[in-house]
């Protein structure tokens, strides 16, 4: 199968999952749970699943695919109950499987537990050999599937005083390292929880429910509360508990700060959707901002701007904005092209971005063009836009980055390329330039990045923390070893041998 | 089923259908017809089929979905030899059936025919009644079982002088009346032509082949010839019949003019890609035109101009150029929403186009918008869009529209409201603007729109005939009248009872 | 894809179709239609298929598969009315195609009709260019097409005192020559005829209906009859036409005969189910005296009597009743085994018959075995079982085969191997026996199986005509010569180009 | 759903699964195991599945379906290596889900095992809160997901002295009460085991591999065996583990007796194919035997021989052949109906068992029937027949069933009706036929039934313990008592609260 649709993803960094919770009194969660995943889809494309509570049964469906093929009143008729979470599933080469779709539902000593994760956990390795160890058999080799069994690991029991759950996600924290949103979906209760540096954002709405009781949903971003009819009311702080049950919604624990340590700066460069607000900055409105700046730190003599579809267009526009420079649609981006089941042969290699990009020739024929791109991995589809925009007659093109040059690999949840891969470890900024065939090529300053975001906080909120260790190589938590240092050490997620 | 992806899509016109036709001598035609009709994908989503020759056989499949959910590599296996037609078809509601799936493929005495058509035949009903009673039975509804029988049934035998085809679609041309742009595949040749007035668009494109031996391809758009790998070459003729084939292309019939009489306007407005060229007018440079004009004809203070993605984009762009008013994203549409399977309750409708747009609040809050669509046809979409819209903040809201007030149904192919519902029958404008909750709303003046197009010529560009007939009333052939005149009449293709 | 099930069948001429019709006036018919094609299954798996009139409307629904897997609740729902239609499809190698699944519909200057049809027409070849010479594309290569576009040519026109489609059907029956069973379904009523040979079987059953209204059914077998619950009333007389609506069942054209003058002998042989009575002759019956009249023409000292389940166990009964050697299980089949998916691989072939057939060791091991089969096409069936029944400990192995060799093709819709592949063109019967390893063979003789046939009438049953030509090379009917005489003849049903 | 071929299984005590492991040095061992699975399908028809071993890996499928529906080329080719377990499940009403599916996998410290089951687990409730009180998370609610686990759980390493799977499948056995026939991947060898009463059969067969070396099966029944190339060995004993590598076969702990202690009775009854042979005992001898100590038993005058096809089928003809009575076909049953999608109305139910069986009318009108059947547990099916049988003209109907009345329900893992629905207990024999319709209605005494398997062991096979706790309530272990006593007690494989 040959993924069309990844031509351009494929040089992009890859999230993981986008996850959802909704309690709404009176009528069907796992439904309003689906149009939310709708909204998250583009944090997952690979699979997708719902649990949902009633009575003491929790009841889930999860399958490969998009949102839209997946669900239908059949599927949603087994998912009754006025309690749900869903999950969407990003798809990684290779360990594409239904055993690794979520939510992950386990039966305790307290009753059944479902589990919806976004994130990574650094010391995967060790948890799984601990378990192992415990007698604990393995059926997946995802995260997911260690903290779900994590999670029933301690002995608790629901006698005693205070809340189990609560119990079982204290342990957790204590024990896994590395960056979690988390949903645990029990019988009685939305358990939400992220992980101390705050690394994958998550964020509360409210809604009016249906005969008056408030309805709360915990989304990864905040554009699914929307299509739920819910509004935002805050961020869940970093290493926060909240319980959502018909009592409302219960902090168990409270954050360690107001705002992340650590939250990954592509959220706002690349992952999340314009329409989302994270920790008080519009993303839409951080990217413009990028723009703006990006003209500041490299102005140059041209004639139109031009984004790369979808993700580049706000960026684009706060730097025509910035530069007086008129804004130009220069690339359009078919919107049809999905994956396909057909082999890539030598034409369709050769034909590459041409099937999912076209160039709007009359835009941009004798014209210097500064074209802005998000961010470059490998650099092996800038190289063939930028040919694009020539042959569509460009006289110069300039490219503008709104992020600094990827030299280190994640482990806190997105798929990169490998470090030697990553063609800022291979090239300057200008060879690279030469590389790929641009007059110029820029990319933004990490420490204007890091303003970017910050100046757009709202109502003096506070300064957040960023993640920015995949251009630093500043990781914020101290990662086991492999045999080659930072260099083998494997992803808990996906890439442990099955 | 309800689909959501309609939300938007409902109050606009409609097109039929998108169709390619590739000859290329030494490899797959079908597998070059399949990246085609990637591109054409926008004309039609609800079945797409190809149909291939090889030697003295032509094979086909077809079925309902989208292009990437129906080819496969087993697939195109089965679709061998150098020469292939493609076929989008459009749902409409109500007669969506396999069995209508193109293209048509029909033996007769000069062997194999596959028919692949876009448009609509207004005597389709007389033509019908003429089949029935020479004893020809029919098998499905559409249009394109009548002209595919329709070149059945001259009784020519190969071993006439002439070219049995050319007979063929000569006599086609005779009876059938409308609007039609049709490929013909046999065993032996690629045969394409449009109908006397020009109103569906098609055009041809040329390429190097794998042997150096040119690779022809004709499509409804020039959007399909890039990932064809082809460049565009010219339109074909209002009336021309080429025929394609190892001899390359010959002009069998030449057409009646160098351009249509009455090439349907809302190619233009909606119907067509962005970078797809149509007689000599680039589809993106004539909708920013558009804008512009928009702009001279109505100015009003403002802060934003934001359009409705994708299709107004291009006009929010010229309008925003033209008046100096920044251009800024206002609107974010849901890619990932296509159909559901879930049955639409008063929660889903209650949330409407919400599913489908979100508001950009930070750009539009406290501003007074212009917001530009392309095209009002019940104005059911719009109101809840305006919503949106001062629910993000906006102060003011005014609305612009691209094209005239629409209050004529097409019989030409276009799938549009029935005369009471279309908006512009029961109100005028300003009274539109109070109904949909505007501060202002203003349609293009029909001459404008019209300039529009002609000033986009390219090189000194002949002008081009346009049917503005859903505008105006003023048709481009004579309609047979139904039972209360033109209200009765039954459009040919969808409508017929089964 | 590999048909293990076929590893028998693959040496038995092979019935074509199963064709149902119901009028069942206040209930749904398709409804009931289905559970005839249920008790039809073995007559066609390939395809099948429901037509039901409704108003002035009629439905289908056909698709590739076995009634099981096509029919469900939201299918029936779509096929609403009294009177329904419906066919399963044999499958023949190489073109199993959705479109040649019937019933086959078609819209007529008089309404529209479906046609559901078993047999075989001889002159498909002549009808065929006689058709495309009128002007008619063909869409499909199957006779059943042929024969509705037939009944669609004739210019009748509702406005005639007479029937229409009794028109139509006289004309039918005028100008197609051969084998058919024929339903039309119009939205008036029911339409059943048989050729004049009485080649198919047909029969008609009756019920009472919900409201107390006689329920009529025409089937291809009376064992169809059973699960709609109602019971056989007469067999359709050759070249009788009935009309069944809500008056009831009105014979609008007499039959030629009392009984079929050329009936498929093989409907008693092998074709029927066991539990169907046909011309007054139970197929039970008929086989039993088959088994008994094979022991009488061929003794042998022997101590068991195995059949090849399932169709040769009532003639092995027949034969241990007669010979007074016990009857006893000597082989399984696997119930399970339909078609897999899987590669045939050698080691695959080499099992060959194993993988369907177990031999039950204790019942024949050491025992002179009568083994005894219905028929030979090729012999490399019968082969393996002797090695089989061998390797269970068999001293000795003698065939009884209850049909004589076969040694002449069906132009009459059953398919056969070719005049080459024929096992008995190529050897006699005692090197038939040396070259499938059984210590004798025997097969019973034309006279006695006639005589089998004639013997088990019914009260007094009229002598019914049988067809033997596959066994004496005495076609009923002239048939056109092929360039080598009857070997070049193609069969119209299946084999025509595509 | 409506499951038309459960219409005489539910009247059936219903089995649960069937398993085969292949160990076939140099060709692809899940091939094989596909071709066992296809003999083994009658033990389960709900969900299939296969893990194969290759280097470190372990591969898995498993799907919902059959066995023809779910294996394919693709499936295989992603399940490669020598050694390959396989696994049938059976489907009981209400818990049919896609996690139930078996082969279980899951990893360890010593790596990856999978787990094939038959079954049924005593102590699974206890067991159940042990393993979540040690704090391990359960997925499903089977028997196997428990077993798997707790090969799981014992903290073993792979490096202390001895085989580590050996000592866990010690542990399972320490602590696990109940039935179980068990085969065990690793990627090292298959390990197979049976519970110490050798309540359900596992047997182990032979054949010469691809190049030369030994291939070994173990396989639930004997029947698997020649699909798969191989002949019988041996059975595996009660309590006996195996291993199955390179080195060939090897004892790794002996079994607790010749014969097991209590094989159960139904195998011989009703479960096993015919064509099978368990612990020196054919079934079909076996089943002949019953039939004829059946009539030794409870002669009658009659006239024909009728079983109710195809189990009681040997039965009737062992009783026919003891009697000297004619053995006829007087039911057939219809090969094509499996589960319908359709619902259940009215008609239907009235229909109920005329949908699958027909009776012969001219083998039985007139007759004195003696209709034999295996076992009756809620009488509802029988009744039906009865009546189809006297609508076909029988005079007399004499019942006569080739088991003991039902009165107690298993624990081990037999799915049958409770206590209440079981006619044994509601009726006397005399009762039960005036109920059913009978003349008279006779079971096998339970001792006769016992003499009828002990005498048919081959060669001097030693007694062989079988368990009768369905007829008599003397169950061969220790049961922990529910609420009310046994009738409190929840089998653990299918009804625990998901």
């Amino acid at each position: 199968m040959f993924d069309i649709d990844s031509l351009d993803r494929l040089d992009k960094p890859n999230e993981e999952c986008g996850i959802i919770g909704v309690h709404s009194k009176g009528s069907q969660a796992a439904r309003k749970a689906y149009f939310g995943l709708f909204a998250l889809q583009h944090r997952g494309q690979e699979s997708s699943g719902i649990a949902s509570a009633e009575g003491d049964k929790v009841h889930y469906h999860k399958a490969m695919g998009l949102v839209s093929q997946i669900y239908n009143e059949a599927v949603l008729k087994e998912l009754p109950g006025d309690m749900a979470i869903g999950h969407n599933r990003y798809s990684t080469t290779g360990d594409s499987s239904p055993r690794n779709a979520a939510p992950h539902v386990i039966d305790t000593l307290d009753g059944m537990l479902a589990v919806a994760h976004n994130g990574n956990i650094t010391n995967a390795a060790d948890l799984r050999k601990d378990l192992l160890a415990r007698g604990i058999g393995l059926v997946t080799t995802t995260d997911s599937e260690l903290l779900t069994l994590l999670l029933a690991m301690p002995v608790v029991g629901g006698a005693t005083a205070g809340d189990p759950v609560l119990t079982r996600l204290k342990h957790l924290q204590a024990v896994a390292q590395g960056a979690y949103s988390l949903l645990v979906l029990t019988p009685k209760a939305i358990y939400a929880t992220r992980d101390a540096l705050g690394l994958r954002p998550l964020c509360l709405g409210i809604a009016k429910g249906e005969d008056g009781a408030p309805m709360h949903v915990v989304a990864s971003e905040s554009c699914a509360l929307q299509p739920v009819g819910a509004t935002f009311v805050r961020d869940i702080q970093a290493g926060e508990i909240v319980r959502i049950d018909d009592a409302g919604v219960t902090v168990l624990q409270a954050g360690v700060a107001e705002k992340p340590k650590a939250l990954c700066v592509f959220e706002y460069v690349y992952f999340a959707r314009p329409d989302s607000t994270i920790e008080a900055r519009s993303v839409n409105t951080v990217r413009q901002e990028m723009g703006r700046k990006l003209w500041a730190q490299a102005p140059v003599d041209a004639d139109v701007v031009v984004g790369v579809p979808d993700s580049a267009i706000p960026c684009a526009l706060g730097l025509a904005q910035a530069s007086g420079i008129p804004y130009v649609e220069g690339l359009t981006k078919n919107r049809y092209i999905g994956r396909t089941f057909i082999q890539p042969d030598d034409a369709l290699r050769k034909l590459g971005v041409k099937l999912k990009f076209t160039a709007l020739s009359d835009n941009i024929a004798g014209k210097r063009v500064i074209l802005v791109d998000d961010s470059i991995v490998r650099g092996n589809t800038v190289a063939p836009l930028i040919a694009l925009v020539r042959e569509a007659g460009a006289k110069e093109v300039h490219v503008r980055v709104s992020s600094p040059p990827i030299k280190h690999p994640c482990f806190m949840g997105v798929d990169m390329a490998s470090r030697q891969e990553m063609i800022a470890n291979r090239f300057n900024e200008q060879d690279i330039a030469a590389h790929v065939g641009a007059d110029s090529l820029v990319y933004l300053n990490v420490n204007v990045m890091e303003q970017s975001v910050q100046s757009c906080g709202k109502n003096g909120a506070a300064k957040v923390g960023l993640c920015n260790a995949c251009f630093t190589g500043s990781y914020p938590l101290s990662l086991p070893a492999g045999p080659n240092g930072f260099e083998g050490f494997v992803s808990g997620c996906e890439s442990l041998p099955t």
